[in-house]
């Protein structure tokens, strides 16, 4: 018998051994103390930091449709299934296949100075041998887009608008505009190339990439984040009345026929198999860092919340299915995952949720609007409170990228992780394994075990009125 | 008449003003109302963030030999002049002209993953294409030169011993030689190329290049430094028992016929203009970041310094010689700057020190030992105690290494900066100006006026016994 079964058996005993079929739900008492134990088991030591060890050492970086994200997706198979997973499996989709290729620029005048950039998600490429333009530079995005008719044309566009740090990461919401849309807009204006500052809340001079979008028939430009100390330096030019003149070379490129997996495993329900509590994370990363904090963390701490559930003595009434998406970043997983899941199916499902914010505690838990007065909220309350972990007065209005395309029917959930360090190394080179803290890591766990225990093993039911 | 002028009068009048012949020093009160207000003034706001900005804005990175080295001396001669420096000229010498070239490594096995690293200066280069060889990691300095005899020959030898952060740098000293003999000692035992953990205190991707050595005769191996979390990553992987191979390319050069400039300029006594109190720091840097704390704030905090006491409505007794040498980092600027200086001209020196640990405020003085005693001591002491700063109760051992080979008669003093974070950025490309915080570099500014205008104003002589 594992530490965790002889942890939990004392508090399940009494209700739940030997009555494998019973109909109805556990009593409140023995739910939340189900739930206290997850969560008191989490904190001694999940199993969290050492699948993220091994996913980021072993495997590395893993760009979606890369060999690397292939070789992840085997790895957790072979790693669910020692689990105990049941019905572990691989859904395969196709993805586009941006590649990344050389990049490089440098200061060509007033002064010759190298510059640290990294090309965006779905870039242009420049020639080969590299562009050479003038710099038109903009404080704020939304300079560039009040910009004059016809002055852009040619030009490198550089804006250097700092993102605002803040704990639940609405500063990358807000500004993620200018990386998302920026490209395009300024192709339109007829830019050569447009450079940004990166989407960052530190000042390392590690440059952080990110996904872009050009609307189809348009021409994709070269398009890159500079790093922090690279943009500041061309503002301090810039005020210094300064030309600037910018050589370029980005070389991305898409492999054609490129397909991600997404990893599936069940820990089967015991009365109610077919209700579903769905939890994971994308173990696709950006190719720049090992993807420890986006996402191997989301990955690892929603795998040993489940392997938990799974340890337990007795399995919760309804299934724990763990998602690992093999396409967030690039593209997302989520539309392929939803689309082999029918409606009838999904109706079942009793609540989704993806951990995808790294690897810190959680410190608010965002429920579905019906479950913010039900017995439920109090008890996972109850749980979460000595992480520390409040419920939102708020429903939630997110549940994750890879989720959020399941039906109009699925009740999502939101389990705000601290995001106040996440930006300094988010998308990053800096993503690698050194950045996370196991007990920090396991705070998180404590949270998602007992929600995710609470939502499986309960009567509750997001979609109806408190 | 400046501020300055206005600030310093007031204290200064009584005895100095309208008295530009005395042949004594200002009385002790006079030199301490002095030295209280230089210091004062410096912490107001000095003339040293200006300067630093704009050389790391300007200019940019500076190599030793390169564009970039000689245009930083044109433009130091013309802001020295400016700030009404005297004798203000460039004293140039040969450099090796070492030159950084493309430099990538990859993992080949086990799993495919992006190594970053960056070359020593002095590495040797791989074949343009590379070389791909097995690994040997030892994680410290002395296994590897413990390793069987053979057992080295043609892999590529990796050390991950990690540095420790010390506020006094020691620990850089002490494992400096891991980097400064390593690579020549790897190859005496038939190494392929030789790679460290990067002696940094911190944990970016960002790798710290530094000096390496090579005897004459013997033939450089490829060598560089990898960023923290790559030979943290490797440390992983070798534990899990995996066999690693990597493919590296370097391909640095040397330019014939390189030379480096030395900025020299004079601030003369107003009676003994040929005792010389020399301070300075380097104005060469690393070619990866900009050099803002390596050491362009050396050179802006000695600037500021000298300024200040330029400012001063009656100049000190004795000469202020500010040099700001030209290669510090791959090759030393003091051997031709005491080439030049003849030895009788080195035994007027009073006293030298150089500013070359970063832009942080200085904790502690070491002065030659004869001064330990001295009334000098006590009014320095006076000084700069509310910055905090304390004169040690040791005697200087070092002076910095480009004032060090001037002749066995010039005293040293070291004024030590609080270096707890410096190997966070040193030597990498996050050496930037965004990592210095003007105020707290004008603490550092107080101590360096303090200490100059007291030598130059005072009788000390730091060769006396007390």
């Amino acid at each position: 018998m594992s530490l965790t079964r002889s942890c939990l058996a004392a508090a399940a005993a009494a209700l739940m051994c030997g009555s494998t079929a019973q109909a109805a739900a556990p009593d409140q008492p023995t739910l939340a103390a189900n739930a206290a134990a997850l969560r008191d088991q989490a904190l001694k030591g999940s199993a969290a930091y050492p699948f993220l060890s091994d996913l980021t050492t072993l495997i590395g970086p893993r760009l979606a449709g890369s060999e690397n994200e292939h070789r992840a997706a085997q790895w957790a198979v072979a790693r669910l299934k020692a689990a105990g997973f049941q019905n572990v499996h691989i859904e395969t989709f196709p993805v586009p296949g941006w590649t990344r290729g050389e990049e490089r620029a440098e200061l060509v005048g007033p002064s010759p100075q190298k510059l640290i950039l990294t090309a965006l998600g779905n870039s242009g490429a420049t020639p080969p041998q590299g562009l050479e333009a003038d710099v038109v530079l903009f404080h704020t995005y939304a300079d560039m887009l009040a910009s004059a008719p016809g002055s852009l044309t040619g030009k490198i566009v550089v804006v250097t608008q700092p993102m605002v740090g803040a704990q639940d990461g609405s500063g990358y919401g807000s500004l993620g505009v200018m990386r998302f849309m920026g490209p395009s807009e300024a192709a339109k204006r007829g830019a050569a190339a447009y450079l940004i500052r990166s989407l960052s809340s530190n000042t390392s001079r590690t440059p952080h990439t990110g996904v872009t979008n050009f609307p189809k028939g348009e021409a994709p430009i070269p398009a890159a984040a500079l790093s922090v100390p690279d943009a500041e330096q061309l503002d301090r030019l810039a005020a210094l009345g300064q030309p600037l003149r910018i050589h370029l070379v980005l070389t991305p490129y898409y492999k054609s026929g490129a397909t991600a997996d997404t990893v599936v495993g069940d820990i089967p329900g015991r009365e109610r198999p077919d209700e579903v509590v769905l939890i994971g994370g994308h173990l696709d990363s950006w190719d720049l860092g090992t993807g420890a904090i986006d996402d191997g963390a989301g990955a690892a701490i929603t795998f040993a919340a489940a392997k938990l559930i799974h340890d337990m003595p007795i399995a919760p009434r309804r299934t724990v299915r763990l998602a690992l998406f093999g396409a967030e970043e690039i593209a997302y997983a989520g539309p392929a995952f939803a689309a082999v899941r029918p409606a009838a199916d999904q109706d079942k499902y009793v609540v989704a949720a993806e951990c995808d914010f790294g690897a810190e505690p959680i410190y608010a838990i965002d429920l579905p609007g019906p479950a913010l007065r039900a017995p439920f909220a109090a008890l996972l309350s109850d749980a979460v409170a000595p992480l520390p972990t409040y419920i939102s007065r708020e429903p939630a209005t997110h549940g994750g990228e890879d989720v959020e395309p399941l039906g109009p029917h699925v009740p999502l959930a939101e389990l705000r992780q601290d995001g106040t360090h996440y930006f300094d190394i988010h998308h990053s080179a800096d993503d690698t394994l050194d950045k996370v803290d196991p007990h920090r890591m396991d705070k998180a766990v404590a949270a998602w075990v007992a929600f995710t225990y609470l939502a499986a093993d309960s009567d509750v039911d997001f979609r109806a009125k408190p």
